[in-house]
C-alpha cells in the first residue's frame, strides 16, 4: 500500500480526483460511486488517495480506532490507551470476503479455547474514521450493498447473530467502483451514494501516451517515481486539512437552499436527499479551494457530482444524465 | 439514538406522525405499514418517535421488560428484580439479522460452557412493550414477515427449535416502512397491519427548503437543534399519556358500530379486521383529541388509515386507494 | 390460551363449529380443515375449542399424556407416574418450526453433557390425545403436511434420524386452515383430511356488527367477556361427553351404509375414505344430538362436511362443491 | 402392526393379493410396484401382509437378520448368537426418513463418546431376508429409488461415506406403492421392478358396502375382527411355505422359454429383463398353486404382472396395458 | 463378486466383450463408455470382467496396490510390505457416493481421537491398476465424471481439501455405462473416453431364449453354472496375458500412422487423440490376436470404438456412427 | 511432473508456446489465456514449460517461496531459513478444489489440537514466484476467475474468514486454459488475462502424423524421449535467463510508445491495458531475442497475443479477432 501510484500523478480524471477529496473535507457526504469500464484506472485512484490522506490520532490498541479512550467500545480489550498518529483508516473488501468478516462475529478462538462469546471486530470496526472501497460495487449480493450504505449512512454497525448482540461506531466513507456493462445498481442504491462520477479511458493519443509513460515508469522503478510526485500530493493533503477547518464556518443562505431546491425539481430527481448532497458538497468545495462563502459557481461544479445517479430516466431526452445536468444548471442559473 | 431529530421538527408529513401517535396510544391497533420511494423520512420519523415517547416502569434484569417480577419468565435469571424506568423500547430489526436473533435461540456459550440448554432471547423479547421497526419490510422474506405479525398480533413468542421450547411476551407496535418500487407485499400480509400510510416528497419548493434547512441546521449542531424543539415534541408526549388515561372510557355506540361496518362494506374490504380497526383507531384519535365521545369525524379521519390497503384492486376505478376511501366516507356520511 | 374467546360466543359460522365439535366426540374422523380468507375467525375458533375441550387423565411426567404408565414409551425417563387431570392438548404449530422440534430429535444437551443419544420429543408426542393446529397449512411444504397426515392416520410417530430409531403414539385430531387464495392443496393431501368446511365473513350488516360488538367488548375485558359466556361454552361440553359415551353403540345398518356408497358413487368422489368417513361423522353426529340411531338426516347434515373436498371438478357443473353435495343428497334420498 | 388389518379380509383387489404373494414365494422376482389413487388400500395390503408372512429363524444380536452366526458381518458386535423364530422383517421407509438411516451411517454416539468410527446400521440392513415398502414413491427423489433398487437387485448395501467403507448383505423385496396421478416414474425405474398391478377403488356398489362395513367392523373391534380372519389367512401363510419348497424343482422348458421370448417380443419390450421376470413369475404361481410344471395358463395369468410397465407407449393403440397385455397373450397362445 | 456372470457364457454382444479385453490389454486406452438400455447386460459384462482378469503383485498393506513397498505413497502407513497376489482391483462406484470417498479425505477418527490430520484413501486409490466401474455415468454430476476422467488420464490423485494437499498414483480403466435414453453426456466429455460401443437387446429369437435359458440356470444353481463356464474364461485370460507380454514390440509403421492421421481426418474427428486411440487399440488387437504387425485389419475392427463418439453431428447423414465409420473406413482402405 | 513431454517437443503451436516464454521473462505481463478444443496440446504445453523453467532461490520453509527470511510473512513458522535452489514453482489446480485450499484458511488441526487461530497457507501461496495453471478456466465459477485475476494482477492474497485477516505476497503467472465451446468469458475477465493465444489441431496431415508420432514415442518411452530432447529445452531456457537479465536495460522511446497508443486506439481495445501489455510484450520479445531496443518488428510480433481479446465485436467484421489486429498492424505499420 505505500508503494501506491500516486494521486497527483494520475492523468486527467479530474471529476473523479475532486469528488474523493469532496469526500475527504466532508465525510458525511455519503460516499462516492465510480462509474466505467476496466482499465480506467479507478482502483488506481482510491489506492492512491489512501497515500494522500492526512493521519488521525487513534487509541493505540482500540478496535475502532477512537479519538478518545472513553469511546472505545465496552466488548473491546485495550491494553494500550496510549494515543498514536496513523494512516487514515482505507478498508479494501477483499473478493470473497464472507459477511462475518464484513461486520464482526463470534470470535471462535476464545469460544474454543475459554468458552467465551467474545466478539471479534470486522471490516466495518476498522474502517472506522476512513474509507471503505469496494471493486466492482455490483458484483456483490444487493444485500451485503445495502448493509454497507446503511452502516454508512447510520454510523453504527449493529450485529445480531450467534447469539451476540453488539453495536459500535463506524462511521467511514464508502467508495464504489462499478462497471456499468457488468450489471446495474438498483435506483434505490444508487440514491443512497453521495455522489458520483463517470470515468472513461482517454481518447486523446498524447494523453494515451503520457498515461501509459507514466505508468511504465512506475513499474520500472516505484520509489524513484514515488519521490519526484511526493511535493504535488503534499499540496493537496495542505488543502483538504484547511477545507475541514473551513466547512463549519459556511453558513446556508437562503438564496443557496432555494437554487438547490430548484435545482432538484427542475430535474425531477426524486426525494431530497439530492438537494442536501448538493448542499453539502458545494459547502465541501467551497471550503476547500478557502472561499468564504458557498456561490452558485460552486453549485454548479458539484451539480453533476450530486444529481445525476438520481435523474429519472427519461425516454425523450436522449443525453446523457451529466450533459442533463449541466444543461439544467445552466438553464437555471441563466 | 437519544440524537435522534424532533418528531414536532419533521416538515409535513402530517398523516403519518397522526398514524405512529394513535399507535402509542392504543398498541393494540396492529402496526402501521409506511409507504413511500426512498428519502421520504419515513426512518426519520420512526426513530424520532423513539425520543418522544413516555417511559415505561419495568423490572431491571427482565429480559422481556415486564412491569412485575411475577412475570418476568421462568427461564429467564433475573438477579435485580427493582423496579426502573426506562424509555419505551424501540427495536430496531438490522439488515442480516438471523432468524434466532430475532425469536431467540439456544445460548451458545452456556451449551458450551457449561452444557446446559438455555434460551437466550431475541429482538422479540427486547421489544415487548414497546415498537419493533423494519425499514424496508418488503425486502425481509415472506416467511419472517409472517413470523413477526403473527408474533405482533398474538402477543406471544413461541419458540421450537434446537431442542428448545419456550413462550413469552412479545406486544409491540410493528412499523414497517416499504418501498412500492421494491417489490409489493402479499395481499395476506397487508391486511394483517392495523394502519397503512402513504408518504412523498414534498412538491412545493418553500417546503422542500424548509425541509432541508432544518436538516442541515440538525447536521450542523445536532444537541442545540434538539434543545430548540423539546418543548413541542413535549406537548405531544402528554397528549399521548392523557389519551391512553381516557381510552377504555370510550364506549362504541351501536351507530358507529354500524358506521364502521356499512364504511367497510361500501368499500369491499374482506374479513372483520377493517371495520374492527377503524372502530379502535376512531377511539385511540378521540382519546388522543380529548373527546368525550367517538364520531363520525374521527372515522372519517382513520378511515384511510384503517382501510385503504384493505381494499381490492378495482379495475374500473383508478383513482388511489385513499381517494377511494374518502369519496366512500363522503358518500356514506352525507 | 386461557383467556381465549368462548367458543360460544361466536357469532354465526355454525358449520365450523359443528365439525370441530364431531372432531371432539370421534378424534377418529381424520382432521378438519377449514378453508376462508383471512380475518373470517378461523384460529379464533379453534383457539376457543382449547378452552372448551373436557379435561384427560394422564400420567405426570409421561411425555405422550399416556393413561397408563405401562404405556409410556421406554425411551422416557417417567419419574413420576402419578395420574393427573390436564387439559386436552392443543398443540399449535409456530411459523418457523423446525422438521426436529415437530418430530422430535436426538437430544442435544444429553449428547453434548453425556454423550448419550437420548430422544427429545417434539410435538407429535406433545399431541398425543389432543389437537395439532396449523394455520395456514397451505404455506407449509408438502412434505411436512404429508408427515403430519401420515402420523394422524396410523396414530404412530416413526423417527428414523440421527442415529435415532424411535417410535411413539401420536394420536391427534389435526386441524389445518388454509386460505385458498394463497394456493392450494394438492388433492392427494385434500382427501386425508376427514372433514372440510368452508367459511366467510359475514355479508349481513347487523351479523357484522354483532361480531364486532362481541369482539370489542372482549378486547376491552377479556376476563368479563368469558366469564359471562361460560354457561354456555359448558353445555357444549357436557354433550360431547355424552356423544363420547354413546358412540360405540350406534350401529351401521345395511340401509344407512347403502346410503352412504350411493351418496359417494352419485358425487363421484374417488376411494372409499369419502363414505367410511361420512358414515363416522354420522354416527359422530347422532351420538351430539343423544339419537338413538344413525339416520339419513345426521348423513345429510354432514355429507358436505365429509364430501364436499373429494369431489372431482366437474368442469360443466358450475355450483360450488358444497351445493352439489346438498344437491345430490336431497337428489338421493328423494 | 399386530393389529393390522387382515390380508384375506380384504374385499377383492385379487391381482395385487397375487402380486404380493409370488414376491414371499420367490423374493428374487424383483419386487412389486401396486398403482392406484390413495383410498383404494394399498397400504392396508402391505401392511396385511406382514402379519401373514411366515417367520424366520435368525441369530439373536445379527443387525442383518442372518441364519448362521458365521453370515453376521464383521463389523457388527453381536453379543447373543442364539438363533431364534422372528416374523419376516417388513421395514416401512417413513416420510422423512434421511440417507443416512435407509444406507446406514457413522455410529455418532460412539464416534462422540469414544472416538470410534463404527458403523450404525440402516434400514437396508433390518429389511435383510424381508420387505421394504416405499409408501408413494413416486413422491421420493430418484436418487434414493435408484439407490433402493440397485440394492435390492444386488442384495448387497454397499456404504462409502463419512470415511467409512462398508458392504452388508441387503436381500428385500421392494414394494412401492405409487398414484399415477402425483407424477410418473421415469421408464427406466420402472423396469427395474419386477411385477407390478393396478388397484382401483371398486364401482359396484355391494362391494363398497362390503369394504366399509369389514373397515368399520375392525375400526369398532380390532381384536375381535382379526380373530374372526385368522384361519383365512392361515391357509394363505401354509400354501406360501409349499410354495417355496416346490420351486426349485420346476423346470423352465423350452417351449416355455419360447413362449416368454415370443410374449415379450410381440409387445415390444425393451430388455430382457421382462421375459426372464416372466418365467419366474409363472413358475412362482405354478409352486404357489402346487402344479407339477410351467404351463401356458401360468404364463397367461402372470404376464400382466410382469410385462404390463414393460411396454413401450403406442400412440396408435389406446387400450390400456394391461389389456394390450391380455390381448397379445390371447393371440400368441390361440 | 466371486458369484459373477462367466465372461464367456454371455450370448452376442462381441463388440463390447473385445473394447473391455482391449483395455485390459492396454490400460493405457483410456476406458470405455457402452452405451445402451437398460436391460441389455452391460453391468453384467463389466463383473464378469472381473472375474477374468488376471491377478497382480502388490505391497500386502500399501493402500494403492503399489508394486513395490518404495512406492507406497508417503502418507500411508504400511505395516506389512510383503508382497501378495490378489486380483485386479474393480471398484464400483457406488450410488449415493460422495466426493470425500472417491477422492480420499481428512480421516475424521484420527482426527478426532488423536488430533492429527491424517488421509484416509478412497476409490480412486484402490482402483488404482484395476478398473473403476461407474453404471449410468450420464446420472453423476458432470464435474464428478470430469475429476474421474482428469485423474484416469493424469494417473495421479491430487486432493486440496480440508487443509489436506495430497497426491498419490491412480491409474486405472474407467468403464461407464450410459443409457442415451436418461440424457447425454457432453461431448467434451464423451472425447475423453478412449473407446465407446454400442449395446442393444437381442432381437432374434433364439439368441433371446438362450440368454433367458443360461439366466435361470445361473440363477438356479451359481457354482455349477460357472464352473461350466471357467475353462472358456481360462482361455481368455492367457491370450490378455500374452497380449500384454506382447505389445511393446508392435512398432507403429509410417504406414499405420498415415492410415490413422488420414481415416480421422476423413471423419472429422476433432484433435489427435482419436487417432492416438485408433493406434494404441489396433496396436492392443494385434497383440491380443498374436499377429506380428499392426495392420489395416486392426485399424478397420478398432475404429469404431475408437472413433465413433469422436464424430461431429452431420446434419445431412442420417446414418449412424458406427456406419459412418465403417464406411469411411472402406472407402479410406479401398 | 518430472516426466513431463519435452516443450521443445511440440509440434507446432509457435505461437502458444512464445507466450508461454514470454510470460517466463516479465511475470508482470498479467497471464495467458489459451483458447482451443480439447486435444489441442494446451495442458501438454503448461506441463511441459514446468520442466523447461529455471530454478529459483527460496527460503527453505517459507511457505511463500520468500527469497530473503524477512520477507517471509510473520504468521508462519520458518524452522529452517537456508537458502535453497528449488524448481520455479507451477501449481495446477485440480477440478474441485475447494476456495478455502486456494487462499488458504484456518488450520484445523492447530485449531483442535491447540485451540490456536493458525493460518494455513492455500495453493496461492504456493505459487508466489511461479505459476498458477487451470485447465478449462471457463468451467470454474466466475467469482473464482475473479479472485485469482485480482491477486495475480496485485501481487497479494488478502484472506478475511474464519476470524483470519491475514495477506501475503502472492506473485505469479496466471495460465487458463479455455474451451470456446463450453462457454465464454466474460469480456471483463478476458480483458485481465494479459495475453491470449488460440490453438487448433493441425490440418495438415503430416503434421498430425508426426505428433502423433512424438506422442506415441514418448509414451512407448518417457525417459529415452525426454533425454532426447533435452538439449533443445536447455537451449530455451537460458535464452529466458538472458532475457530477463536484459529486460530492463530495454526503454520505451516515444515512437514507441506512440505507435503502441496509435495501434490500440485504431482497433478500439477499451482501457489502457492493451497498450500497456502490448509494450511491455514488445519488450520482454526484445530482451528474450537479445535486441538492443523495441522496434516495431516487436510489437508487430506481439500485437496479436496482447491484444486480440480486447477487440470490441464488430458486426461488420467478419474476420478472426486475430487477422483484424494483423490486418491493422500492417495499416498502421505502413
Amino acid at each position: 500500500m505505500s508503494l501506491a501510484f500516486p494521486f497527483s500523478a494520475i492523468v486527467g480524471q479530474d471529476t473523479m480526483k475532486q469528488a474523493l477529496i469532496l469526500t475527504a473535507i466532508d465525510p458525511g457526504l455519503g460516499g462516492v460511486l465510480v462509474f466505467g469500464d476496466r482499465g480506467t484506472g479507478k482502483s488506481t485512484a482510491v489506492r492512491a488517495l489512501a497515500a494522500l490522506l492526512p493521519p488521525i490520532t487513534a487509541v493505540k490498541d482500540c478496535p475502532v480506532n477512537s479519538e478518545r479512550p472513553e469511546d472505545c467500545p465496552d466488548w473491546a480489550t485495550v491494553p494500550d490507551t496510549d494515543l498514536v498518529e496513523r494512516p487514515t483508516p482505507v478498508v479494501d473488501l477483499p473478493l470473497g470476503v464472507t459477511e462475518d468478516r464484513v461486520t464482526g462475529a463470534l470470535d471462535i478462538e476464545r469460544a474454543l479455547t475459554k468458552g467465551e462469546k467474545a466478539f471479534e471486530p470486522g471490516l466495518l470496526a476498522r474502517a472506522n474514521r476512513g474509507y471503505l472501497y469496494i471493486d466492482e460495487v455490483n458484483l456483490l449480493e444487493d444485500h451485503i450493498v445495502d448493509l454497507l450504505l446503511d452502516v454508512a449512512q447510520s454510523g453504527v454497525n449493529a450485529v445480531e447473530r450467534e447469539g451476540l448482540s453488539i453495536r459500535h461506531p463506524a462511521r467511514f466513507v464508502l467508495v464504489g467502483s462499478g462497471n456499468p456493462e457488468e450489471g446495474e445498481l438498483r435506483p434505490q442504491l444508487l440514491d443512497r451514494f453521495g455522489l458520483s462520477v463517470e470515468v472513461a479511458s482517454p481518447t486523446d493519443i498524447d494523453e494515451r501516451i503520457e498515461v501509459v509513460r507514466r505508468r511504465d515508469a512506475f513499474d520500472m522503478d516505484r520509489e524513484g517515481f514515488i519521490a519526484k510526485w511526493q511535493p504535488e500530493d503534499a499540496k493537496i493533503r495542505d488543502a483538504i486539512l484547511a477545507g475541514r477547518a473551513a466547512l463549519r464556518k459556511l453558513e446556508a443562505t437562503d438564496a443557496i437552499l432555494r437554487d438547490c431546491a430548484t435545482l432538484a425539481v427542475a430535474l425531477g430527481a426524486d426525494g431530497l436527499r439530492g438537494e442536501l448532497t448538493l448542499l453539502r458538497a458545494a459547502r465541501a468545495l467551497a471550503a476547500y479551494e478557502g472561499d468564504a462563502a458557498i456561490t452558485r459557481d460552486h453549485l454548479a461544479t458539484v451539480a453533476p457530482l450530486a444529481l445525476s445517479h438520481r435523474l429519472r430516466r427519461d425516454p425523450l431526452d436522449e443525453a446523457g444524465s451529466t450533459t442533463r445536468v449541466t444543461r439544467t444548471v445552466a438553464e437555471t442559473f441563466g
